[in-house]
C-alpha cells in the first residue's frame, strides 16, 4: 500500500505544486513573524488559465421571485444563476459556466468536507444613480483570494480574467440588484478543494465558484454603535498562522467567543493578542481608533499593522488610503501600528479617544460606544445621543460616494 | 434588513446553543494558556438525541468490487454503504441512515464551504484472528470529535450511540475488511455544517456521516525510518487556538510547510513553537523522544503535555499507558512535559538520543532517522541499518497485538 508521505513527495504532485507556487528563500532562523508564502497565478504555468472567451451560459428555466427589498436578510437568498470553474491539477482550469443556481454534489471523501480545503472573498456589486452596475475595487478581492487559495496549496487563477466572469454574470442577474442607496449584491466567489481521497495532501482537483446575494443596508436606520467584549482567553490568529488570509479555517472557530459575548449582551468581540494584549480585529471586522496622540496632541487614525495576524481588509485599505488623503491635509495623522488595549484604556481614562470603529465590507463602518475589558466598560468616545463619530460617518460617506459613483474615482467602475 | 449582529443575538439562537455548551465560567484575567471550552452531550437538553433503535438500512443495489489488498492505497476507496444522521437547532437528532456510499447534496452556501464548520475522526475496524471484527478505544474517538465539535459550535452527542451505529456499518460492510495482519477498515466520522447562509453564526443544521476504507499496514515491507524537517517560518497551532481539536481548519494550512520538506527530501516537517522552539508534532502525529535523561541519567519517554497546541492522539495516551504499565517498571521515566530542539541536539551530541518516533492511527508509529534542522542533520540515535528503534517496535508490537486480539485488553472489544 502507498503511503500518505509517498502520495505526498510523488513527482506528480510536485510537478503541478511547484510552477504554481513560487516560495519566499527561507533562512533557518527562528524568525516567527516573517510572513513567508507568496503566489503567481497558475497562468503563469503551461496549464490552461481562466478564459472567459470560454465561457458557457445555461439559463435557469425557472425564475425567482424577487424578494421586497424591505425584507432581505444578509446571504440567505440568492440570484438565478451561479459561476462556476473546475480546476485539475493535470489539466488546469477548465471552460467557465454560468449555470441555473444549484446544489452541489460532492463525493462525501471530498477534501473540502474533512480539511477545509476553502477561501472565499466578500464584494458587491452596486447601482448607480444612473442605473449602472459598478464594481468597487475588485482586483483587491483577486489578489486576496490568490493569495488565500496559494496558501493552502489550492490553485490561483487570472484575476482580470474572473473579474470579467463575474462581471457576466452580475449583469445577467442584475434584476436582483436594488435600486436604492445602500443596496447591492453581495458577490461570493469561493474556492473549494474537491480531491475525493482522504491522504492530507495538495489537492489535485477543486471548484471555484461564485454566488451572489441581494442584500440591504446593515443599519436600515441609521449607525447603532455597537458594544464589544475584548476577548483575551481565545486568540484567533499568531505569527507565522494564517490570520492573513481570508480562509474558511479562520471562521468556525471564532463563533464560541462571539456566543460569549453575545451571552452577556455584547454585539461582537474585540480579539486581543499576547501579553501585550494588542488590540486586533473585532469580530469579523478589521478596528480604527481615533484619538489625540499623548505625545504629540496630534489626532491620529489607528489600525494594527499587516504581520501576518490582522486580515488585509479592502475596507481597511480604503479607510487608510482616504484617511491619509483627506485627513492628513487637515492635521491628522495616520498610523499602521500595533497599540495596546491599556493604550485605548488610558486614552478613554484621559478624554483623548475620539472615536473608534469597526470597518469591513457588509456595514463599512460600524461605530463602537464601549469595550468590556477586565470587568470595566471602556467609554470610546461617543456623546451618549451619538451613534457614530465623525471619521466614521465621513468614511462611510466618502467610501459610499465612490461605490455608488457619486464620485467618480478610480476604486469604481461600470460594468 | 437583518445585520450578522442582529442574527447572533437572536434568541432563537441563544436558546439552541445555550443548553448545548457548558463553557468554563471565564475570569478577566490576562492568562492565555487556559483550555477553555468543555462540551456536555446534546442529550442533555431536551432535544431528541442520536437514537439507534430508529435506524434505517437501504441496502446497495450495487456492490462494489473489492480491490485486492495489495493495491489498496490509504482513504482512496470505500465500501457499499455509509452512515448518515441530521441534526437541526429546532429538531435535535434525526433517524441514523445507513444508506449506499453516495454523493452529498449541498447548497453553495452551506457554511461548511466557506467557515470551516467541519470536524472528524480517525479510526479503525480490525478483523481478528477468529474473523471477529473489533474497535480499539472507539470511546476515546468520540469523546475527542464531541470536543471538536461544541468547540465550533456544532452540536454533541452520545458517543456511544454513535459507537453502536458504526459497529452496524461496519458489520454491513465487513466484507470489505482484509483478512490480514495489519489490515484494518479505516472509519471516517465527520460532521460538517450545512446551514444555508453565509451570516458568520453558529450552524442552525448540520450532518454526521461515516464512511469507511479498506486499508492496508503503513508499512507494508517492515518499518522506513523517516527523516523531518524542522519548521520555524510557520506555526501549527497557538495557546488559546484549536490546535487540540481535530478540526479540518488545523489541516489545509499545513500543506505548503509539509511541501516545502518534502521539496527537500524529508518526508514529514517537524514543527515547532515559541521563542524556545519546543518540539510539538510531526506532520499530522505526536511526537515521542527517548533519551538518557542529563540529571538523572535514566531512560526516558518524553511528549509534549497537552497545553492546547497538541492534538490528543488516541495512539499518544496508548502509548503513554504502555510505556507507564510497562515500561516504568524496567526503570523508564515517562514524561509529558515540553521539550526544546535544543535538548534534542544536545542529547544528540552527546549519545543520550535512543529513538524518535511519531505516533498515529495510520501508523500506529513511525520512526524518526533524523531532523533537518538549522542547516544540520541531528542524528536520532538509530544504527545504520536499522529502521527502528527499540521503544517503536515494541510499541507497534503492543498496541497491535492488542488491536488484533491476541492479548485482551479493555482498549479492544469485538462487535
Amino acid at each position: 500500500m502507498k503511503s500518505i508521505n509517498q502520495l505526498t513527495r510523488s513527482r506528480a504532485l510536485q510537478a503541478f505544486v511547484a510552477p504554481r507556487l513560487q516560495t519566499t528563500q527561507i533562512p533557518a532562523t527562528n524568525r516567527l513573524w516573517k510572513r513567508c508564502f507568496s503566489a503567481t497565478p497558475a497562468t503563469a504555468s503551461n496549464q490552461p488559465g481562466i478564459d472567459p472567451l470560454k465561457l458557457t451560459i445555461t439559463k435557469t428555466t425557472t425564475p425567482k421571485e424577487l424578494i421586497p427589498a424591505k425584507d432581505l436578510v444578509f446571504g440567505s437568498t440568492f440570484t438565478d444563476h451561479m459561476l462556476s470553474i473546475e480546476w485539475t491539477a493535470a489539466g488546469g482550469w477548465k471552460s467557465p459556466q454560468i449555470v441555473p443556481y444549484q446544489n452541489l454534489s460532492l463525493d462525501p471523501s471530498s477534501c473540502v468536507f474533512h480539511y477545509a480545503f476553502e477561501c472565499f472573498e466578500g464584494m458587491k456589486a452596486y447601482k448607480d444613480s444612473k442605473g449602472q452596475i459598478r464594481f468597487f475595487r475588485p482586483d483587491k478581492n483577486m489578489e486576496r483570494l490568490n493569495k488565500s487559495s496559494a496558501r493552502i496549496a489550492l490553485p490561483t487563477f487570472d484575476g482580470e480574467a474572473l473579474t470579467k466572469l463575474i462581471g457576466e454574470f452580475v449583469k445577467l442577474d442584475s434584476r436582483f440588484i436594488p435600486d436604492a442607496r445602500g443596496y447591492s449584491l453581495y458577490l461570493r466567489p469561493t474556492m473549494i478543494g474537491t480531491q475525493k481521497t482522504l491522504g492530507v495532501g495538495p489537492p489535485g482537483s477543486a471548484l471555484l465558484f461564485v454566488i451572489a446575494s441581494p442584500v440591504g443596508p446593515y443599519y436600515p436606520t441609521g449607525f447603532k454603535a455597537i458594544s464589544l467584549e475584548a476577548t483575551d482567553y481565545a486568540v484567533r490568529a499568531w505569527p507565522g498562522g494564517v490570520g492573513d488570509k481570508k480562509l474558511g479555517a479562520n471562521y468556525a472557530p471564532c463563533i464560541l467567543p462571539q456566543l460569549e459575548a453575545a451571552s452577556r449582551g455584547f454585539q461582537q468581540n474585540l480579539w486581543l493578542f499576547g501579553e501585550e494584549e494588542y488590540v486586533t480585529e473585532v469580530g469579523t471586522m478589521n478596528l480604527f481608533i481615533a484619538l489625540k496622540n499623548k505625545e504629540t496632541g496630534q489626532n491620529e487614525l489607528v489600525t494594527a499593522p499587516l504581520d501576518g495576524t490582522i486580515l488585509e481588509g479592502v475596507t481597511r485599505d480604503s479607510v487608510l488610503g482616504l484617511a491619509k488623503e483627506r485627513l492628513v491635509p487637515q492635521g491628522w495623522t495616520v498610523s499602521e501600528r500595533k497599540i495596546r488595549m491599556a493604550d485605548i484604556v488610558e486614552a478613554s481614562a484621559e478624554g483623548r479617544l475620539l472615536e473608534v470603529f469597526g470597518s469591513g465590507t457588509a456595514a463599512i463602518v460600524s461605530p463602537v460606544r464601549s469595550i468590556s475589558y477586565q470587568g470595566k466598560m471602556v467609554d470610546c468616545g461617543l456623546k451618549d445621543n451619538e451613534e457614530a463619530g465623525a471619521i466614521a460617518l465621513q468614511m462611510k460617506n466618502w467610501i459610499e460616494g465612490i461605490q455608488y459613483g457619486d464620485e467618480e474615482h478610480p476604486w469604481s467602475f461600470t460594468l
